[in-house]
Protein backbone atom coordinates (compact mmCIF):
# COMPACT_ATOMS: atom_id res chain seq x y z
CA UNK A 1 0.00 0.00 0.00
CA UNK A 2 2.95 2.53 0.65
CA UNK A 3 4.35 1.81 -2.41
CA UNK A 4 0.74 1.95 -4.42
CA UNK A 5 -0.01 5.01 -2.81
CA UNK A 6 3.35 6.41 -4.10
CA UNK A 7 2.57 5.35 -7.28
CA UNK A 8 -1.01 7.20 -7.34
CA UNK A 9 0.61 10.45 -5.55
CA UNK A 10 3.79 10.91 -7.82
CA UNK A 11 2.23 9.42 -11.11
CA UNK A 12 5.37 6.92 -11.40
CA UNK A 13 4.04 3.84 -13.15
CA UNK A 14 6.95 1.41 -12.37
CA UNK A 15 6.07 1.47 -8.70
CA UNK A 16 2.32 0.60 -10.27
CA UNK A 17 3.54 -2.67 -11.75
CA UNK A 18 5.47 -3.55 -9.02
CA UNK A 19 2.48 -3.77 -6.83
CA UNK A 20 0.30 -5.74 -9.15
CA UNK A 21 2.91 -8.59 -9.24
CA UNK A 22 3.14 -8.55 -5.72
CA UNK A 23 -0.60 -8.87 -5.11
CA UNK A 24 -0.32 -11.93 -7.09
CA UNK A 25 2.41 -13.35 -4.70
CA UNK A 26 0.32 -12.68 -1.52
CA UNK A 27 -2.65 -14.60 -3.09
CA UNK A 28 -0.03 -17.38 -3.39
CA UNK A 29 1.25 -16.78 -0.10
CA UNK A 30 -2.24 -16.66 1.47
CA UNK A 31 -3.00 -19.74 0.01
CA UNK A 32 -0.16 -22.19 1.08
CA UNK A 33 -0.99 -19.91 4.23
CA UNK A 34 -4.36 -21.56 4.53
CA UNK A 35 -3.21 -25.25 3.31
CA UNK A 36 -1.06 -25.53 6.02
CA UNK A 37 -2.70 -24.33 8.78
CA UNK A 38 -5.73 -27.54 7.30
CA UNK A 39 -2.88 -29.57 7.52
CA UNK A 40 -1.92 -28.54 11.06
CA UNK A 41 -5.54 -29.32 11.80
CA UNK A 42 -5.80 -31.97 10.24
CA UNK A 43 -2.56 -33.91 11.19
CA UNK A 44 -2.27 -32.23 15.18
CA UNK A 45 -6.10 -31.97 16.23
CA UNK A 46 -4.58 -28.25 18.08
CA UNK A 47 -6.95 -27.39 20.70
CA UNK A 48 -7.11 -24.02 23.02
CA UNK A 49 -4.98 -21.47 22.18
CA UNK A 50 -2.66 -23.86 19.66
CA UNK A 51 -6.16 -23.94 18.06
CA UNK A 52 -7.18 -20.44 18.19
CA UNK A 53 -3.50 -19.51 16.36
CA UNK A 54 -4.49 -21.66 14.04
CA UNK A 55 -7.76 -20.86 13.18
CA UNK A 56 -6.41 -17.00 13.26
CA UNK A 57 -3.95 -17.71 10.37
CA UNK A 58 -6.60 -18.60 8.05
CA UNK A 59 -8.39 -15.82 9.17
CA UNK A 60 -5.68 -13.20 9.06
CA UNK A 61 -4.00 -14.88 5.48
CA UNK A 62 -7.41 -13.95 3.77
CA UNK A 63 -7.81 -10.78 5.19
CA UNK A 64 -4.14 -10.30 4.55
CA UNK A 65 -4.76 -11.21 0.80
CA UNK A 66 -7.68 -9.06 0.68
CA UNK A 67 -5.38 -6.05 1.65
CA UNK A 68 -3.26 -7.04 -1.21
CA UNK A 69 -6.43 -6.57 -3.55
CA UNK A 70 -7.05 -3.10 -2.23
CA UNK A 71 -3.29 -1.84 -3.12
CA UNK A 72 -4.17 -3.09 -5.96
CA UNK A 73 -7.05 -1.11 -6.80
CA UNK A 74 -5.10 1.90 -5.73
CA UNK A 75 -2.42 1.28 -8.39
CA UNK A 76 -4.72 0.13 -10.94
CA UNK A 77 -6.74 3.38 -10.54
CA UNK A 78 -3.39 5.32 -11.18
CA UNK A 79 -2.61 3.52 -14.10
CA UNK A 80 -5.61 4.37 -15.51
CA UNK A 81 -5.67 7.85 -15.25
CA UNK A 82 -1.80 7.86 -16.04
CA UNK A 83 -0.26 10.26 -16.44
CA UNK A 84 -2.74 12.70 -15.11
CA UNK A 85 -2.92 12.22 -11.46
CA UNK A 86 -6.19 10.66 -10.23
CA UNK A 87 -5.86 12.43 -6.70
CA UNK A 88 -6.65 16.38 -7.19
CA UNK A 89 -3.41 17.91 -5.55
CA UNK A 90 -6.22 19.48 -2.48
CA UNK A 91 -6.66 16.10 -1.70
CA UNK A 92 -3.26 14.72 -1.52
CA UNK A 93 -2.25 15.33 2.01
CA UNK A 94 -5.43 13.47 3.09
CA UNK A 95 -4.46 10.21 1.13
CA UNK A 96 -0.66 10.45 2.24
CA UNK A 97 -1.74 10.34 5.66
CA UNK A 98 -4.69 7.58 5.03
CA UNK A 99 -1.77 5.74 3.89
CA UNK A 100 0.29 6.23 6.67
CA UNK A 101 -2.25 5.60 9.24
CA UNK A 102 -3.24 2.01 7.36
CA UNK A 103 0.92 1.56 6.63
CA UNK A 104 2.03 2.07 10.37
CA UNK A 105 -0.90 -0.57 11.33
CA UNK A 106 0.24 -3.01 8.78
CA UNK A 107 4.02 -2.67 10.29
CA UNK A 108 2.77 -3.18 13.82
CA UNK A 109 0.93 -6.67 12.29
CA UNK A 110 4.15 -7.66 11.29
CA UNK A 111 5.87 -7.27 14.64
CA UNK A 112 3.17 -8.45 16.69
CA UNK A 113 2.25 -11.95 14.11
CA UNK A 114 6.59 -12.61 14.80
CA UNK A 115 5.73 -12.01 18.77
CA UNK A 116 2.29 -12.09 19.43
CA UNK A 117 1.72 -10.10 23.10
CA UNK A 118 -1.96 -9.26 22.41
CA UNK A 119 -3.30 -5.99 24.05
CA UNK A 120 -2.61 -4.00 20.56
CA UNK A 121 -6.10 -3.78 19.15
CA UNK A 122 -7.04 -0.94 21.10
CA UNK A 123 -4.00 1.18 20.28
CA UNK A 124 -4.80 0.14 16.43
CA UNK A 125 -8.23 0.73 16.14
CA UNK A 126 -7.12 4.90 16.65
CA UNK A 127 -5.31 4.66 13.43
CA UNK A 128 -8.51 3.24 12.02
CA UNK A 129 -10.75 5.63 13.86
CA UNK A 130 -8.28 8.49 12.18
CA UNK A 131 -8.20 6.94 8.81
CA UNK A 132 -12.22 6.62 9.16
CA UNK A 133 -12.42 10.14 9.61
CA UNK A 134 -9.73 11.05 6.66
CA UNK A 135 -12.62 9.04 4.76
CA UNK A 136 -15.11 11.49 5.45
CA UNK A 137 -13.23 14.43 5.31
CA UNK A 138 -12.04 13.82 1.55
CA UNK A 139 -16.00 12.27 1.04
CA UNK A 140 -17.16 15.74 2.18
CA UNK A 141 -14.41 17.77 0.32
CA UNK A 142 -15.46 15.83 -2.93
CA UNK A 143 -19.54 16.69 -2.32
CA UNK A 144 -18.78 20.52 -1.07
CA UNK A 145 -15.82 21.80 -3.77
CA UNK A 146 -16.98 24.53 -5.36
CA UNK A 147 -16.68 24.54 -8.16
CA UNK A 148 -17.02 20.88 -8.37
CA UNK A 149 -14.14 18.23 -9.57
CA UNK A 150 -14.85 17.13 -12.35
CA UNK A 151 -16.93 13.89 -12.04
CA UNK A 152 -14.76 10.76 -12.88
CA UNK A 153 -12.10 13.13 -10.36
CA UNK A 154 -15.14 12.90 -7.84
CA UNK A 155 -15.93 9.31 -8.48
CA UNK A 156 -11.91 7.89 -8.12
CA UNK A 157 -11.51 9.98 -5.35
CA UNK A 158 -14.22 8.49 -3.47
CA UNK A 159 -13.57 5.26 -4.29
CA UNK A 160 -9.73 5.50 -3.26
CA UNK A 161 -10.75 6.86 -0.32
CA UNK A 162 -13.01 3.59 0.41
CA UNK A 163 -9.90 1.60 -0.55
CA UNK A 164 -7.87 2.83 2.24
CA UNK A 165 -10.40 2.78 4.88
CA UNK A 166 -10.81 -1.19 3.66
CA UNK A 167 -7.58 -1.54 4.20
CA UNK A 168 -7.56 -0.20 7.61
CA UNK A 169 -10.30 -1.82 8.62
CA UNK A 170 -9.11 -5.46 7.74
CA UNK A 171 -5.62 -4.64 9.15
CA UNK A 172 -7.63 -3.87 12.57
CA UNK A 173 -9.57 -6.81 12.55
CA UNK A 174 -6.24 -8.74 11.97
CA UNK A 175 -5.24 -7.06 15.08
CA UNK A 176 -8.36 -7.93 16.95
CA UNK A 177 -8.01 -11.39 15.87
CA UNK A 178 -4.39 -11.84 17.58
CA UNK A 179 -5.67 -10.07 20.59
CA UNK A 180 -8.25 -13.18 20.51
CA UNK A 181 -5.07 -15.12 20.22
CA UNK A 182 -3.37 -14.16 23.40
CA UNK A 183 -6.52 -13.75 25.20
CA UNK A 184 -9.29 -16.04 24.44
CA UNK A 185 -11.83 -14.05 24.05
CA UNK A 186 -12.36 -11.64 21.19
CA UNK A 187 -12.05 -7.88 22.40
CA UNK A 188 -14.64 -5.26 22.23
CA UNK A 189 -15.64 -3.90 18.83
CA UNK A 190 -14.11 -0.72 17.70
CA UNK A 191 -16.57 2.28 17.88
CA UNK A 192 -18.20 2.47 13.67
CA UNK B 1 -29.77 -7.20 -0.21
CA UNK B 2 -33.12 -7.32 -2.01
CA UNK B 3 -35.05 -5.60 0.63
CA UNK B 4 -31.79 -3.27 1.04
CA UNK B 5 -32.40 -2.71 -2.86
CA UNK B 6 -36.25 -2.31 -2.47
CA UNK B 7 -35.40 0.20 -0.24
CA UNK B 8 -32.82 1.93 -2.57
CA UNK B 9 -34.92 2.51 -5.74
CA UNK B 10 -38.60 3.13 -4.16
CA UNK B 11 -36.93 5.15 -1.22
CA UNK B 12 -39.03 3.59 1.38
CA UNK B 13 -37.57 4.19 4.85
CA UNK B 14 -39.39 1.30 6.65
CA UNK B 15 -37.28 -1.30 4.59
CA UNK B 16 -34.26 0.37 5.31
CA UNK B 17 -34.55 0.20 8.77
CA UNK B 18 -35.33 -3.83 8.59
CA UNK B 19 -31.82 -4.29 6.95
CA UNK B 20 -30.33 -2.19 9.67
CA UNK B 21 -31.65 -4.47 11.96
CA UNK B 22 -31.40 -7.79 10.01
CA UNK B 23 -27.15 -7.23 9.56
CA UNK B 24 -26.66 -6.87 13.37
CA UNK B 25 -28.59 -10.03 13.58
CA UNK B 26 -26.72 -11.83 10.52
CA UNK B 27 -23.38 -10.60 12.91
CA UNK B 28 -24.24 -12.50 15.83
CA UNK B 29 -25.33 -15.35 13.91
CA UNK B 30 -21.78 -15.52 12.30
CA UNK B 31 -20.24 -15.29 16.00
CA UNK B 32 -22.29 -18.09 16.97
CA UNK B 33 -21.53 -20.15 13.72
CA UNK B 34 -17.22 -19.90 13.79
CA UNK B 35 -18.02 -20.66 17.77
CA UNK B 36 -19.64 -23.40 17.08
CA UNK B 37 -16.99 -24.54 14.20
CA UNK B 38 -14.17 -24.00 16.47
CA UNK B 39 -15.56 -26.19 19.44
CA UNK B 40 -16.39 -29.17 16.42
CA UNK B 41 -12.35 -28.74 15.72
CA UNK B 42 -11.25 -28.78 19.46
CA UNK B 43 -13.80 -31.69 20.04
CA UNK B 44 -13.81 -33.65 17.15
CA UNK B 45 -10.67 -33.21 15.33
CA UNK B 46 -11.90 -33.80 12.09
CA UNK B 47 -10.35 -34.83 9.08
CA UNK B 48 -10.53 -34.91 5.47
CA UNK B 49 -13.98 -33.67 4.21
CA UNK B 50 -15.36 -33.05 7.65
CA UNK B 51 -12.58 -30.77 8.19
CA UNK B 52 -12.85 -28.93 5.01
CA UNK B 53 -16.59 -28.43 5.74
CA UNK B 54 -16.26 -27.14 9.26
CA UNK B 55 -13.05 -24.57 7.94
CA UNK B 56 -15.44 -23.70 4.81
CA UNK B 57 -18.02 -22.81 7.63
CA UNK B 58 -15.72 -20.53 9.22
CA UNK B 59 -15.14 -18.75 5.59
CA UNK B 60 -18.15 -18.74 4.29
CA UNK B 61 -20.05 -17.38 7.71
CA UNK B 62 -17.34 -14.15 7.80
CA UNK B 63 -18.24 -13.46 3.92
CA UNK B 64 -21.61 -13.80 4.42
CA UNK B 65 -21.62 -11.44 7.43
CA UNK B 66 -19.42 -9.40 5.16
CA UNK B 67 -22.71 -9.17 2.65
CA UNK B 68 -24.64 -8.38 5.30
CA UNK B 69 -22.49 -5.24 5.94
CA UNK B 70 -23.23 -4.11 2.21
CA UNK B 71 -26.68 -4.70 2.14
CA UNK B 72 -26.20 -2.12 5.22
CA UNK B 73 -24.16 0.15 3.11
CA UNK B 74 -26.82 0.08 0.40
CA UNK B 75 -29.72 0.80 3.22
CA UNK B 76 -27.65 3.89 4.95
CA UNK B 77 -26.82 5.01 1.86
CA UNK B 78 -30.41 5.29 0.68
CA UNK B 79 -32.05 6.30 4.12
CA UNK B 80 -29.00 9.60 3.79
CA UNK B 81 -30.31 10.65 0.77
CA UNK B 82 -34.26 10.01 1.81
CA UNK B 83 -36.96 11.61 0.49
CA UNK B 84 -34.76 11.53 -2.63
CA UNK B 85 -34.07 8.55 -4.15
CA UNK B 86 -30.25 7.77 -4.67
CA UNK B 87 -30.50 6.12 -7.83
CA UNK B 88 -31.27 8.50 -10.89
CA UNK B 89 -34.28 7.19 -12.98
CA UNK B 90 -31.59 6.63 -16.11
CA UNK B 91 -29.56 4.00 -13.89
CA UNK B 92 -32.38 2.13 -11.58
CA UNK B 93 -32.91 -0.33 -14.59
CA UNK B 94 -28.85 -1.47 -13.85
CA UNK B 95 -29.15 -1.59 -10.35
CA UNK B 96 -32.30 -3.38 -10.20
CA UNK B 97 -30.64 -6.16 -12.15
CA UNK B 98 -27.41 -6.59 -10.03
CA UNK B 99 -29.63 -6.79 -7.38
CA UNK B 100 -31.27 -9.54 -8.87
CA UNK B 101 -28.49 -11.30 -9.89
CA UNK B 102 -26.47 -10.42 -6.75
CA UNK B 103 -29.90 -12.03 -4.84
CA UNK B 104 -30.27 -14.89 -7.43
CA UNK B 105 -26.82 -16.55 -6.21
CA UNK B 106 -27.70 -15.69 -2.48
CA UNK B 107 -30.97 -17.70 -3.16
CA UNK B 108 -28.71 -20.87 -5.04
CA UNK B 109 -26.24 -20.63 -2.10
CA UNK B 110 -28.99 -20.80 0.24
CA UNK B 111 -30.15 -24.03 -1.54
CA UNK B 112 -25.98 -25.51 -1.53
CA UNK B 113 -25.36 -25.22 1.74
CA UNK B 114 -28.33 -27.12 3.26
CA UNK B 115 -27.38 -29.62 0.37
CA UNK B 116 -24.09 -29.26 -0.70
CA UNK B 117 -23.74 -30.86 -4.48
CA UNK B 118 -20.44 -29.28 -5.43
CA UNK B 119 -19.80 -28.04 -9.20
CA UNK B 120 -21.76 -25.19 -8.96
CA UNK B 121 -19.37 -22.23 -8.19
CA UNK B 122 -19.29 -22.42 -12.36
CA UNK B 123 -22.74 -21.58 -13.18
CA UNK B 124 -22.70 -19.08 -10.24
CA UNK B 125 -19.66 -17.07 -11.84
CA UNK B 126 -21.94 -16.78 -14.66
CA UNK B 127 -23.80 -13.95 -12.43
CA UNK B 128 -21.02 -12.44 -10.86
CA UNK B 129 -19.46 -11.30 -14.53
CA UNK B 130 -22.81 -10.50 -15.07
CA UNK B 131 -22.69 -8.05 -12.53
CA UNK B 132 -19.53 -7.13 -13.36
CA UNK B 133 -20.40 -5.75 -16.47
CA UNK B 134 -23.21 -4.21 -14.99
CA UNK B 135 -20.97 -2.24 -12.45
CA UNK B 136 -18.45 -1.15 -15.15
CA UNK B 137 -21.37 -0.23 -17.25
CA UNK B 138 -22.82 1.92 -14.25
CA UNK B 139 -19.41 3.74 -13.77
CA UNK B 140 -19.16 4.10 -17.57
CA UNK B 141 -22.83 6.05 -17.30
CA UNK B 142 -21.71 8.25 -14.69
CA UNK B 143 -18.15 9.03 -16.51
CA UNK B 144 -20.23 10.03 -19.66
CA UNK B 145 -23.34 11.60 -18.19
CA UNK B 146 -24.31 14.75 -20.81
CA UNK B 147 -25.17 16.71 -18.93
CA UNK B 148 -22.88 15.40 -15.94
CA UNK B 149 -24.93 13.77 -12.99
CA UNK B 150 -24.25 16.15 -9.80
CA UNK B 151 -21.26 15.39 -7.83
CA UNK B 152 -23.23 13.49 -4.91
CA UNK B 153 -25.55 11.50 -7.29
CA UNK B 154 -22.31 10.12 -9.18
CA UNK B 155 -20.40 9.64 -5.71
CA UNK B 156 -23.22 7.62 -4.07
CA UNK B 157 -23.67 5.60 -7.36
CA UNK B 158 -19.89 4.28 -7.86
CA UNK B 159 -19.51 3.51 -4.54
CA UNK B 160 -23.03 1.61 -4.75
CA UNK B 161 -22.13 -0.20 -7.73
CA UNK B 162 -18.94 -1.28 -6.05
CA UNK B 163 -21.49 -2.59 -2.82
CA UNK B 164 -23.03 -4.87 -5.20
CA UNK B 165 -20.32 -5.72 -7.24
CA UNK B 166 -18.84 -6.86 -4.21
CA UNK B 167 -21.58 -8.62 -2.82
CA UNK B 168 -21.87 -10.70 -5.89
CA UNK B 169 -17.77 -11.52 -5.41
CA UNK B 170 -18.50 -12.25 -2.02
CA UNK B 171 -21.29 -14.73 -2.34
CA UNK B 172 -19.58 -16.74 -5.61
CA UNK B 173 -16.64 -17.27 -2.82
CA UNK B 174 -18.90 -19.03 -0.86
CA UNK B 175 -19.85 -20.65 -3.46
CA UNK B 176 -16.46 -21.73 -4.29
CA UNK B 177 -15.86 -22.81 -0.89
CA UNK B 178 -18.60 -25.60 -1.43
CA UNK B 179 -17.20 -26.65 -4.14
CA UNK B 180 -13.96 -27.50 -2.63
CA UNK B 181 -15.99 -28.91 0.05
CA UNK B 182 -17.32 -31.66 -2.26
CA UNK B 183 -14.37 -32.27 -4.58
CA UNK B 184 -11.70 -31.68 -2.10
CA UNK B 185 -9.44 -28.99 -5.10
CA UNK B 186 -10.30 -25.65 -5.51
CA UNK B 187 -12.09 -24.39 -8.73
CA UNK B 188 -10.35 -22.20 -11.10
CA UNK B 189 -10.23 -18.89 -9.97
CA UNK B 190 -13.03 -16.67 -12.20
CA UNK B 191 -12.09 -14.28 -14.65
CA UNK B 192 -11.60 -10.70 -13.10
Amino acid sequence: MARATQGLLTAEPHLVEQVITDDARINLLAEKCEEHACSMLALQSPVARDLRTVVTAIKAAEKIERMGDLAKHVATTARMRYPTPAVPATLVDQFAEMARCGVAVCEHLGQVIAAPTGGDFRALAGADDRVDALHREVLDAVGLADPPYPIQVAVDVALLARYYERFADQAVSVAKRLDYVVAGTMPDEPPT
